[in-house]
């Protein structure tokens, strides 16, 4: 049995998405138990799932404006922490939030801890691309800065999710760069071209631009967590700018327009859904001793089931402590 | 008269594409001289304009895959190297290529030079927004590695070609970072961030984040070479990329798709038309002592017409030359 703690007071919709997800999840999949951090009466309003579940109760709760060290340090009671203690106790195989990203990273890092070898973990989450395979990218902003051995370490941490969670075999790794030759970027893209191509672990393809992330040219795609976070907020904000775009041409286009829009309607919302991947799951904080992930904020309940649904394929094909392996063979060989 | 160099052999559509931008340009504005560079033969094909044009022959040219500094030292008759010398020269007021970015950078920096004071000129271009305004952003990676003083002057030469060129009334500079809080970022962006509080001369108005650059958050966004690049290519991709999937999501949706497009093209066309912000001209290599400006390498002659125009403006406004009073102010008061 599967032992996933879920947040119940994280993000917009909280709790209602969140405890609808979990219904959900606790139907399709009997190999799970869900631990509920949170508000009892409320979590009571919507929960229908009576079996493999349990709810832990607590008045406690992070805010989204809250400073993300502060409120894990004073909120010792808070339904985020309390989900990462139960990980660190043993209680839980994982834990999930839609709340507060910065807290939550504070929270995987403080209470659950880091896998040995792992200096920086970061975000990783799975984008989209044209032809609805998406890609694997980290880091997506835990981290301000990076030196060319953690991104060598997200490399591997990358291609192993690549490989077990999302079944592709020899993913192929890209460093995000400014180029594609060999000698393009920084000190810190050129170091770490070269910790890559000397890896052996994984299929290192050179450097990718970012122009071609959405035609997959790579299935993992390393980056500083700067620019990883500059070119994930990129992706969003265009995307919704042009689809913001479409919408009042449609509206000020007149009545053959919005006529148009009618016999189109299906068309653009297969389009809308290839760009929402909230099937793919939610953003990994990887690199800790257990899977910590970050639903997004505006999650419904289809994105917290399919949120659930990863954190079990994780959990699964024991990703984690493959990693941990990994990363001990490394430490030998250095 | 402004003199204005064009390199006749840049670009995909070259010579066709830039002749008959120049031409359309020669017809619309009477107080501009243009000198085309490149293959006589050719050019003469498509050159209707009779009055304030000339055409300098030479059989050389930089390729798109030519290595730039070597190319800029090896083909010294090549038509944009040409250019750059009259400018150099004082023959010609400002220099346009479609061609090798690398290569016009160098020819930018060694053969026209920079400005007394400004360290690392930067690629600068108007980007798209949803109102059709658009904001201007540098470095869009002339650089691959910037300081804090680089930043600084890049937020003063952007904010002088909103105000001067955009005509934008105190146009609000931005520092692209990871967060709005202050805080937020690393050395790089806190100490640019201190720099830009403290700057007089423009209206700084804190951090902002990539995902807002197209509800056109600031007129002028100053971010880091590698960084802008990033964000630049992510613009890019996304769009091509959703625009691809409109197209196939329309394709595939069967004849009631098909009927609907028909009704929607005008206002399809519109979208596609906010999203081509050729209209805004080419980015300019700024932080030289003349306009050196890049058209982009798919040019047509309309995106050729509108460089022009754009250089025009930067001639007629006297912008480097404002400029080079503003750099030589600052190093008074050092």
């Amino acid at each position: 049995m599967k032992k996933i703690a879920v947040d119940a007071m994280g993000g917009d919709n909280a709790p209602q998405a969140i405890v609808e997800g979990v219904n959900r999840a606790l139907e399709e999949f009997s190999d799970i138990e869900i631990q509920l951090y949170g508000d009892e009466t409320k979590i009571r309003q919507y929960l229908t799932a009576t079996e493999r579940v349990s709810i832990i109760h607590t008045d406690e709760k992070i805010d989204s404006d809250d400073e993300p060290a502060k409120a894990i340090r004073r909120k010792k009671k808070a339904s985020m922490v309390l989900g990462a203690q139960a990980v660190k106790a043993g209680e839980a195989d994982a834990v999930i939030s839609a709340g507060n990203t910065g807290a939550l990273l504070a929270a995987g890092l403080f209470v659950v801890g880091r896998i040995k070898g792992v200096d920086r973990p970061g975000l990783m989450s799975t984008l989209p691309t044209a032809d609805g395979q998406g890609f694997d990218m980290m880091d997506l902003g835990a981290n301000a800065e990076n030196t060319p051995a953690h991104l060598h370490q997200y490399a591997i941490l990358g291609s192993f999710y690549a490989k077990n969670v999302r079944g592709i075999d020899k993913p192929r790794v890209g460093l995000l760069n400014n180029g594609t030759e060999s000698t393009k970027g920084d000190p810190l893209r050129k170091e770490t071209f070269e910790l890559l191509s000397q890896e052996k672990a994984i299929n290192f393809i050179g450097n990718v631009e970012a122009r071609e992330l959405m035609n997959k040219v790579a299935d993992v795609v390393v980056a500083d967590g700067f620019t990883g976070n500059a070119v994930l907020k990129t992706i969003e904000g265009t995307a919704l700018g042009i689809m913001g775009q479409l919408k009042s041409a449609i509206e000020n286009g007149g009545l053959k327009s919005k006529l148009g829009y009618l016999f189109m309607k299906d068309s653009l919302r297969s389009l809308r859904d290839s760009l929402d991947y909230s099937s793919a799951g939610g953003a990994v904080l990887f690199g800790l001793k257990a899977p910590v992930v970050k639903s997004h904020g505006s999650s419904d309940a289809r994105a917290i089931f399919y949120t659930i649904k990863q954190v079990r394929t994780m959990l699964e094909t024991d990703v984690v402590n493959q990693l941990v392996g990994e990363f001990s063979k490394e430490e030998t060989n250095d």
